[in-house]
């Protein structure tokens, strides 16, 4: 039997009103029990930090049911499993599961997958070969159906999703515009991921001022908007879809501070009669989708992206945070667009 | 060469603001052409009254260009071939095209499509067996991916797209449940066209009020909405989709008096931020389309329930109304729910 041992993980403190504070959480000390059968016991080396974790503190129903007061925050996290009751599953194996914000975890066989060992670094599988690339891929692909020639436009294109989205559409000819929080972010779109274009949305006052920009670097209009944003990138995008144009929901950051996830924030610029008309005028396809419905086509996508990556055709940013107690500062401000690329807490 | 003769048609008068009035329109003699090269002459029998038409009386890019000052208001038509310059089609052939609220027309060749001698009555083309038709049966297959046992909602029940709708729903094992706008057209929905529940939406001061009796008659939630009125009965659906549910946009007309198409109105219960939340978190697919884009498939269709319609098995209703002068009034009737059924003006 393994020596009992303490471990520390974040648990959600109280629900927040509008953008959490560090309140919110709580860092505390727990101790690891031994998995028992079908279990495993995996020393959390990393977890993902998404803005979809927002929706989790709220008490209202999201793409899934909200985190309770106390218990640990979920977060999909990687390490290596140090004790194993569930067969197939070695000491030693690097897996991937939905651990949380914890630096060790118990967990049950079924609901974990094991990471390819020539993942490097093994971090990957929470962001360009994880979750947010494997969204990105899978929603360009299935709802975005691009064409050579049409342009694409996506929001926090430095992010995991965006930028995976952004250098997958170049790859397949399109012109690509990124939206960014900053100018930096936009330095690095281009010279980093290849956009074509980037506009930073924070120069723009309103979203007429940021449609008439689009409108600049698309003259032709838009046939592909990936949504991960919302807001006013939304709403400088909507009016501007070509016929036949879809769109892609996969997020909507900018509102999941609002009220329980958006539901009271206030467009400036556009009704719902007038989204709604232009779905029909234009013939516009709008799917929403959650990755986590879609994993069947998991393994497809790592044969398919791991190769470019690793050689360099696919670019991705890790922005490393180290130490669990560092976690909820670090959300904090991806929520505010602090971070650059994929948020990742080195536990 | 043919007699010179005289006919009537009705032009736009003036452009409405909200609700069309009779001022709107205006009843004019012409002398009608001869046809030239590739041209045929068609005495008009009847024609289509259809609410997309309050669109065209906007000075605002919809579907298609407006209709000008002073020019014939835009129809579907049918009528019999009276000369003809065009080869392959014959004098008495019977014909269907754009040809306007006219008592005759010279059009080209080219933009008529011949109606099979075995349809009738030859009003059919305008309804069951024509665009609206086409419509609902496009709509339905294509973007509602009809299921047994799933629960379809549609608005303007009796109407022609609706009863299509629903008749086709009923017959690949949905439950369905029309919205109508009177207690006799509810009674018209369950008797002739069998839907399994109707609301009358005036009985229901609020969109809440209507979406909690919605709530009573499909307690399982909804998984295809056909989205052909917009408005109460939209705010009604809208938050009670289910995940994976599909919603086919083709029409609104609740909103097509307000402002230019509805970019005026407002919603009283959703906000932009609160649909597009729905679209992510129930992971909906949302398209619109325009039934001319996909007239190759028309031929399929028309084969398809001619002799469903033939036999009885698919229902349909005409509102017939007589004399091109009576136009007017009837079309701002339909815009207010007056009619019921497939409103055809017999010329």
């Amino acid at each position: 039997m393994p020596t009992k041992r303490i471990a520390r993980r974040v648990t959600l403190a109280s629900r927040p009103v509008g953008l959490p504070s560090v309140n919110n959480f709580k860092i505390e000390s727990f101790s690891v029990n031994s998995p028992q059968a079908e279990e495993v016991l995996v020393k959390v080396t990393h977890f993902s930090l998404d803005p979809y974790m927002r929706g989790r503190m709220d008490d209202a129903a999201s793409y899934a049911a909200p985190v309770k007061l106390g218990e640990v925050m979920e977060a999909g996290a990687v390490g290596r499993v140090e004790e194993s009751e569930s067969e197939g599953i070695e000491v030693g194996d690097w897996v991937y599961g939905r651990m949380g914000w914890t630096e060790s975890a118990v967990i049950d066989g079924s609901l974990i997958q094991k990471i390819p060992a020539s993942m490097s670094p093994k971090s990957l599988s929470l962001g360009a070969l994880g979750m947010p690339g494997f969204t990105g891929w899978w929603g360009l692909s299935h709802h975005g159906r691009p064409k050579a020639g049409e342009t694409l436009v996506v929001g926090a294109v430095t992010g995991p999703v965006g930028s995976m989205v952004v250098q997958l559409a170049k790859r397949l000819g399109l012109k690509t515009i990124g939206i960014a929080g900053s100018e930096k972010k936009c330095t690095l779109a281009i010279d980093k991921f290849g956009v074509d274009h980037c506009l930073n949305h924070r120069e723009f006052n309103s979203a007429r001022e940021l449609q008439s920009a689009l409108k600049g670097v698309a003259p032709d209009g838009i046939d592909i908007y990936f949504e991960n944003v919302g807001g006013k990138v939304f709403e400088a995008v909507a009016p501007q879809m070509n016929e036949f144009g879809r769109v892609v929901v996969c997020g909507m950051v900018s509102w999941y501070n609002e009220g329980a996830m958006g539901t009271e924030a206030q467009t400036e610029s556009i009704s719902v009669a007038n989204l709604w008309r232009n779905i029909l005028v234009k013939k516009l396809s709008v799917n929403g989708f959650i990755i986590s419905d879609h994993w069947s086509h998991y393994p497809k996508f790592v044969s398919n992206m791991q190769p470019l990556i690793t050689s360099g055709e696919i670019q991705y940013i890790e922005d490393m945070v180290a130490g669990i107690e560092n976690a909820p500062n670090a959300f904090i401000g991806l929520l505010q667009g602090r971070n650059f690329g994929k948020l990742v807490v080195e536990v």
